[in-house]
Parts: C-alpha cells; sequence; structure tokens
C-alpha cells in the first residue's frame, strides 16, 4: 500500500516553484512504502521523489531525519539527499501533509540477495556507521530494549493466539535480554530498517539506501543484528552462514569490532528478532483482515530469535 | 490500488535485455491504474511504463490495443508507444503476465478540470476519432447498449438499496434506450474511457491520452457523450454548460457533427450515463467492505442521467 494523499496540480506547481529544480512535467504515486506518501516527481530538468509525511512519522522527528539524510550524503553516503526551497528550507507543506522533495536514486532492491548482496551491505553499511559520527542531532531507538516490555505487554496472552506457549516464552526471553543486554558498545547513528527493500542495487553494486525513517542513536552492531536477520535466512528458515560471513566480514574491514561488540552479537542478534516479532505480532493482532496492508508473519522472526538463542559465541556469524 | 504482481529482478533484467532501450536503473510500481500492474521503468537512457496485464484485461484483446496504440501513434495521436523487442514483438511475458513497454508520457491529469481543459480535450478527442480511421482490427464495445440488459437483470431488486425505486426506473429508462438507440451513425475507434486521469496536460495544452483498455468499435459521439458526463458536472451535481459548450465546439471544428449525431446527442448522454451508473452499481453491490478498491458512488449517474433525460435536443450542450 502507498499514496495515502492526493496533490491536486494546482497546488504541486505552486510547491515546485519553490524550488529551482525546473517545471513539473509528471508526478505519480509510487506503490511502495507504508509509512508516506511518496510521488515520482519529473521535471523539465531532473527526476526527483516528492514525500508527503502521513502520521505513522511523527513531525518533530523530521528535522531529525532530513537533517541526518543531508549530513550523511555530504559525506559520501548514497541516500537521498533533501532539497532545499528557494527560502533555505527543506521541509515545507503539502495538502495539508508535511512534505520535502530528495533526489531520486538509482537502483533496484534485490529480491533475492546473493552472498554479493551482503558483503556490499557490510562495507556499506560500516560507512555508514562512520559517517554518521559528527551529526549532533539526536534521536532515541523508540523500537528498542525499553520498548518491548509495554508492547509484550499489550500483546498479552493473545501472543498464543499465533503459537501456543508463545507468550510465556517471550516473557522468559524478555527476561534474559533485559539482564544481559550491554551497558555500552561502541554507538552512534543506525539506519535501524535495513531490510532488503531498502537497499538499491545496481548489479553487484550497491547504489543507494533508502527509508531512514526509523533511523536513530544506537549501538552500531545493533544494526548489523537487523541485517543478520534480514538477509542471512533463507525462505525455509535456515540460516545462511555464507552470507553471514561475507556481510561481517565486509563491514569488519572498514569498522573492525571490538571484543564486547563480538561477544554481544548473538545477544543483540536475539533482541533484533525480538523487536520485530514483537512489532509483527502486535501489527497481526491489530489489524483487521481485508485491510490495506500486508500483515508479516511474526513467526518467522520467532524461527530467528530461536536460532541465535542456540549460539554460544559469534562464530557462526563468521566471526571470532 | 496497483501493482499486483512483483518483479525478481533477475527476471526484469532478463526482460529488458529483449529491447534496444539501455540497462534498467530502476523500477518502480505506480500507484494509479486498477486495471493492471504498471512500473516506471527507468534505463540508463530514458524513463518507460511497463505494463503487466492482469486477469480484467482479457489476453486476446492485447493485440487490438497495442496495435491501436501503434496505429494512433504513428498518425500523431499523443498516446503510449508500445516499444517493439529485439525480435520485433510488442508483447511478451514477465513474471507470468503479458508484458508491454511503452514510452513514457508527460503530463498532470487535472484534478480541477477547468473550461481551457475541455477545450483541448474536445479537440483532441477529434483528431484521435479521425486518427483512428483506417485502423483495420476491430473489438466490439462490450460495455454498450446489448451489456446493458443482462447487467441490469444481474442487479436486480437490489437497486433499490441504492435509492427507493431505482430498479423500476432503470428498468424503463433501458426500454427507452433500446427502442430509441440509434442504428447508424459516424462510427469508428472510440477511447470510451475518457475520464479526467486518463488524459494529461502540460498547463492548458493537452500532451496526452492514456489507458486505452476499453478503446473500441463504436459511435464517435457516443466517446463526446462521455467526456460530457465525465467533465461537465460540477461536485455539486450542477452541469457547467460552459465546459460542455467548449469541448463541443472545439470537437466539431475538426470533425464536424452530422444532424443525426446532433439530434442523438442528448440519447447518447443517457446511454454514457446508464453504462457507468449500471457498472458502478454493479461494483457496489459485489465489493466487499474493506477491499482495495475504492467503489465510486453510482448515484453521481444517476444525476447525470436525469440531467439529459430531461433535454429536447443539444442546445444544452453548446450545439443546435
Amino acid at each position: 500500500m502507498a499514496v495515502y494523499t492526493e496533490i491536486s496540480d494546482d497546488d504541486l506547481i505552486a510547491f515546485v516553484a519553490q524550488y529551482d529544480i525546473g517545471t513539473a512535467v509528471a508526478c505519480k504515486g509510487i506503490a511502495e512504502g507504508i509509512e508516506n506518501s511518496n510521488y515520482l516527481l519529473v521535471t523539465d530538468r531532473a527526476s526527483f521523489i516528492l514525500t508527503l509525511y502521513e502520521k505513522r512519522v511523527r513531525a518533530a522527528d523530521l528535522p531529525f531525519f532530513l537533517g541526518l539524510l543531508d549530513y550523511l550524503a555530504g559525506r559520501g553516503v548514497p541516500c537521498p539527499v533533501p532539497l532545499k526551497g528557494r527560502d533555505g528550507a527543506a521541509l515545507r507543506h503539502l495538502s495539508d501533509r508535511p512534505a520535502a522533495i530528495a533526489t531520486f536514486l538509482e537502483g533496484m532492491w534485490p529480491r533475492r540477495a546473493a552472498p554479493e548482496h551482503c558483503a556490499a551491505l557490510g562495507e556499506a553499511m560500516a560507512q555508514l556507521h562512520l559517517a554518521g559520527d559528527g551529526f549532533t542531532m539526536r534521536r532515541t531507538n523508540d523500537l528498542s530494549l525499553a520498548s518491548w516490555r509495554p508492547l509484550l505487554k499489550s500483546i498479552g496472552a493473545r501472543a498464543d493466539e499465533i503459537r501456543p506457549g508463545l507468550a510465556a516464552e517471550l516473557a522468559q526471553e524478555l527476561d534474559d535480554l533485559e539482564k544481559a543486554w550491554p551497558a555500552d558498545l561502541p554507538a552512534g547513528i543506525i539506519h535501524a530498517d535495513l531490510f532488503p527493500d531498502n537497499v538499491f542495487f545496481k548489479g553487484a553494486e550497491l547504489s543507494g539506501f533508502i527509508d531512514f525513517y526509523f533511523a536513530c542513536n544506537d549501538f552500531l552492531a545493533y544494526d548489523l543484528a537487523i541485517c543478520l536477520n534480514a538477509w542471512c535466512f533463507e525462505i525455509d528458515g535456515s540460516f545462511n552462514a555464507t552470507k553471514a560471513r561475507r556481510m561481517t566480514a565486509a563491514y569488519g574491514r572498514v569498522r573492525p569490532f571490538t571484543r564486547q561488540e563480538l561477544d554481544a552479537l548473538p545477544l543483540l542478534a536475539r533482541g533484533a528478532a525480538m523487536r520485530f516479532l514483537l512489532t509483527r505480532l502486535y501489527d497481526w493482532l491489530h489489524t483487521p483482515a481485508g485491510a490495506l496492508v500486508t500483515r508479516k508473519d511474526p513467526l518467522e522472526y520467532y524461527g530467528k530469535l530461536t536460532f541465535h538463542r542456540g549460539l554460544t559465541g559469534p562464530g557462526a556469524y563468521g566471526l571470532d
């Protein structure tokens, strides 16, 4: 699902006139992304992405997101660059929504991720983490450890509708995570949602990161943990150690891991699995049948959680 | 709603390689159109529209549609031009669907149609009708007079759920239409679905017609009748005689009306209103609440039907 908000042609023309990007010649809603309304905006000079921010993104966070993209792009990260209007502002309003225009990134996200994609991702993710250093705005990860207890509480016994015994098992898992979660690891800006559909490639070359609307300050290795879950499991639930090794090795060549990070990685991967398991459970139990949004199977992340829980060290990820 | 079918990146690359259009660098689903899956395909040379034909379009009709676009474009009509692959074929398969690539048309459809838009439409529609002359393939209008009786029967008494007395009123109207429908008027290729979202403009200049998937052979003036309904009524249901006059006058300057067409126009407009009233009624009564497709208000077309039924000649359209 995508495109919640219609834009009148008159409004669009007036909006585009506030930028030095030529005249709009086409504007088409893009059927990707569920958080916002995205349009491909074509002017007589180039193509751009026009985003109208819908209610799932907090308006108070938009300066952080746009400022971050600007900062990262200036440090060589391939990401959308928010355009500034003639008044110097990147954020304005259109059709009663906060709105911004960004550069158009070429590339396609890989429908079937290969080990080469994972290697390219590891390298570029480490570069992203290094590039975020020095960005002065901060945003707490509101979907990390502290949020899981209230999420689990709101799901309650209904978790057992998905799998008998799941409620008790998750309560135990959360106790473990809360006790063992690291207090201190190298931290900085993470993307926090680097699923394949947010990473563009041209052939084997990584051409761009998109959709920074979960970006926040957190442990850098937690971003890698999210990616191990999102990229290194096969459809049948099996863990592809080759993909993991290629990803972690490429990452480590750009930003070497500390001993503490290596030791914490299985726990971070459990936590990352917990985060997506909980939000998917919540969405599954709260999305009416027939709604516009596709519900994602929570049990996929239950399997991943179980896998990481069985590990004694980072060896399974190709690290030691 | 749009984009029913996913395309893998490998399949896309192989598909694009069958054309001489460069290499794909981006492919984004477009959130417009409910009949097919449309993608904006960007290559290192230009932008194109890639269409996967879903089941609402009959595969047997595709050679007619693609052949027609090719023919019309060759005669100067601003419409998408289907590209031929290296094998000379425009129609092939992708993700198990019939698929074709066409040129990208610049422009935006007018959210608020002004009299200038109506004048430009009248002129370009007449040019479209003249350009269709000589096209040798034929396609019957399967949503014209002959289809209304079975449609009405399938709706039955449930029409009264929308408006008490509607079933009887429509039965009477259909009797009238069947008795009075012209046997012979200037005929040829019509678009048959020229609603504002299928007509692109750059400023006041008409830049393109899209979505020819209802195109067929029928009375040329019936296409104009459809447009009088789709463009010349205001949100409050009132008929805008200025818009109608601008449209019909511009049309007539390019292709003068016959006396028979002028006399038949109120009846054709009633028929055109009946066609959309019936299909909207059908969809309204058969679309489950919460489905992906937005249901369109059938009563909008009941009001239009009533308007035309009250006319004694084409004077209200600015013609005599």
